[in-house]
């Protein structure tokens, strides 16, 4: 049985030294548990494909990325101006006389991060999140996902490795796994929490929301719950790239078996024999994916609920499914279409099913095309497809979809998330708790600071990023020019 | 009778003309407010004086500091950089070939703006949140202060006139003025609002909070509510400089009539003779103030009564204080003093009481000082006063006051928030509901923004801001570079 208490108390410890260990050291660190897993690599690919039945490719790609992530962090502390330090200088001339003030960002302290179901590595245990909170100077307490369980083991003791060979305070990171529901609710729920990362079902992400704000005093919780992901299918495209387009995205409905909180379960066009052309190219790729199994019983078990439920709604049809009776935790694939109509008349309709499942929206008009899009809840994602002449006539559209999500798409699927500077992987409620912030990309290191102003410091009293003489030689807002 | 659906109906129909309003044009409106108010400017410091009994002096300030910083925004906006531009260039070379992806701060939406009771100007009607939001480019439904009635009508008609010269959208600013809570709750739980701002009392803060949080989309709310701004006096200076440090902490105790929110309220030290002499002279300070009329007869009953409250506690004495009996709605100053122990074994000593008390915490040793700090809620701001050779004994001390506050100032008063880039006002709950940002200063306007990311759009298609030859010609983070 886990003491929560204790395990808080030592996140608590930990970060009274580790906020103090200076960017070099933690890059240093990030960099280590990199290395360390790269040793596992072979080993880990195995056990996590035994506990996901994800395919050797995918998940070496996943660790890849995974290391990745964490050097790009190391780089980006080593480099050193995300802090954002801004300065302004004191004038005794002025009336009042304006002091000397500087701000920069700082660590809050311990978070919680819950590892994902859908990636064993990139959104887990040495996954986004952790990376994020240990470039940031901030602790973490990991809850391992059930259905990866040795694998999150695996890799914290690649962490544990890590810690051991930088000197690291003991607790920086640490891993809980229990069975139940409970242990994330203590967690999150504990007053020495000062955060929260999550990424998974709406269930789980709005149920940790609403621990956080039962707090004395409430946290952040930052929750990537659920997105449906609309692509708008153009006119023009359609009559010129119908084949290409139902290769394209018929290939991100399918991928990884649709288990990607980017997949593009929406698709909206206009009523044309150009558009049933492109449904049917599309039904036929999708049918033909090749049958893999999900990750586990209880997705699958959801899947192919959440599939029944769609394709019994009034005036939802099948355009093409794969072969029925799939072996054992295997999905099976559908595209079904549906008359604008019908969608907004049923809220059921825009519910994310997870899993290699698509409903193509036929519009009468651009009008309804907007009014479908305008009654779509916030996501991660939204793509547009289409060439040049389209996108001229419907730039309105263009812009009513950048209202509706962290990511606009031009002619590419939303599967597939950039780690980057420009990232945003997040969104208006209910695609996540927080539109503000992102998880993928630098930027999530903002996720787990706060501002602090010194007003009136002598220089040797100020952190290094804000001294007069810039020693760590980052970029800083200096009375309102940007400098080095 | 207000009709609350109409009015954010209309605000999101003015958010869809205004949030095309180039940043120039958005930047002449927010001077044309400050020009309507400047011409306002007799009348209304004579208005705000009858409705709120501070006097011309402060009221002519405060208006001068509220047409500054619609003129800040104007500037900030006009240079540009603060949306965050951040560009990934496309690299077709790389596996998988990486797109464009580029992003920005966007406005939100419609926000809904309490105006504050203490700041007729400053944090009212046109005060900072305001500035901050048409500053941002959303639109702003304004709950004007009942104490001050007249006065956010008169202001409103400044807004008005400025959005009739520059010819913004109609509602881009409404103001909304009903006896009663129920208006605050309906404006906060309607769909179509995206943002809060607010500066007033905990309990106020905390209710605006609850009804964010009950809406079926939560939103983020921005409450500045409870903050006693602990101010640590330090062995060395007390020795030295008693007398000016009373003179200049009792100046701070009793500006406004205490009225601040960044009144010190709590004052600590280590027992010595020199503490006994500085609690003497601050004390004689604070009786000597000259005493005034509170801003409304609610205001000065919860000053009495917490007052009353403070003193009767176990463990504090009064060191002194203002004659008795004052004459009406005027308040009583005091300063009183409490051994640590007593502290700390007493909660109720931490709340605010907003008016001209503090009080002073006799600390056994630098532990107990220690303790006492680490026993405190989150604040807006925390003071040291000490000499070189204080702060060479006490930096652990001053560490530990960082973690405490949004701002940490070093021997001058809390009291006088400068408007500047560097400056948080904000911090850990219960000082704000949300320590990441601040409602002073120009950062403030990061509160009415999301990040937006386009994937792969040609350039005709993006906003100016990310427009591949940088028309705007603004600080751009550049494939990790910053660049103008």
């Amino acid at each position: 049985m886990i003491n929560v208490d204790t395990v808080m108390q030592q996140s608590a410890a930990a970060f009274e030294q580790y906020k103090k260990v200076p960017a070099a050291g933690r890059a240093v660190f990030l960099e280590t548990i990199a290395d360390e897993l790269e040793t596992l690599r072979e080993s880990l690919v195995v056990i996590a494909g035994r506990e996901t039945n994800l395919p050797p490719a995918r998940l070496n790609g996943e660790l890849t990325r995974t290391t990745n992530q964490l050097k790009l962090f190391a780089r980006l502390i080593r480099e050193g101006s995300w802090v954002e330090a801004v300065i302004d200088s004191a004038n005794p001339a002025s009336t009042p006389p304006r002091p000397d003030i500087r701000k920069m960002l700082m660590p809050v302290g311990p978070v919680v991060v819950f590892g994902a179901s859908n990636f064993p590595f990139a959104f887990s245990t040495a996954g986004g999140d952790t990376a994020s909170v240990l470039a940031a100077g901030a602790t973490a307490v990991i809850k391992g996902h059930p259905a990866h369980a040795e694998t999150s083991l695996q890799v914290f003791g690649a962490i544990e490795a890590a810690i051991r060979k930088t000197n690291m305070p003991a607790h920086t990171v640490q891993h809980v796994a229990q069975p139940g529901n409970t242990i994330g609710k203590e967690l999150v729920m504990h007053p020495l929490t000062t955060g929260v990362g999550f990424t998974g079902s709406f269930q789980g992400g709005r149920a940790l929301l609403g621990y956080a704000n039962q707090r004395e005093n409430p946290i952040p919780v930052f929750a990537e719950m659920s997105s449906v992901n609309p692509v708008v299918f153009l006119p023009d495209t359609l009559e010129k790239n119908a084949a290409s387009l139902a290769q394209t995205f018929g290939g991100s409905v399918t991928l990884g078996m649709g288990q990607f909180c980017t997949n593009p379960g929406l698709l909206l066009g206009i009523r044309s024999a150009a558009l049933d052309h492109f449904a049917q190219l599309l039904g036929e790729a999708i049918a033909q994916c090749a049958p893999q199994k999900m990750l586990h019983a209880g997705i699958h078990e959801a899947y192919e609920k959440g599939r029944s439920q769609l394709l019994s709604q009034q005036g939802v049809a099948v355009v093409n499914q794969g072969a029925a009776a799939p072996a054992e935790l295997e999905a099976h694939p559908v595209l079904a279409r549906v008359d604008a109509k019908d969608f907004l008349a049923n809220h059921l309709l825009q519910e994310e099913v997870f899993g290699p499942s698509s409903l193509l929206i036929v519009c009468g008009d651009k009008e309804e095309l907007k009014t479908v899009l305008k009654s779509l809840k916030g996501q991660l994602t939204t793509t547009v497809a289409g060439t040049e002449a389209d996108i001229a006539a419907y730039m309105d559209v263009v812009e009513l979809q950048t209202t509706l999500a962290g990511r606009v798409i031009l002619n590419a699927p939303p599967t597939g998330v950039e780690v980057c500077a420009a990232m945003v992987h997040g969104g208006p409620y209910p695609a996540t708790t927080d539109a503000r912030f992102t998880s993928v990309g630098t930027s999530a290191i903002k996720r787990w600071v706060r501002p602090v102003c010194f007003q009136g410091f002598a220089d040797n009293m100020l952190p290094d990023a804000l001294k007069q003489d810039n020693p760590l030689g980052i970029w800083r807002l200096v009375d309102n020019e940007y400098r080095k």
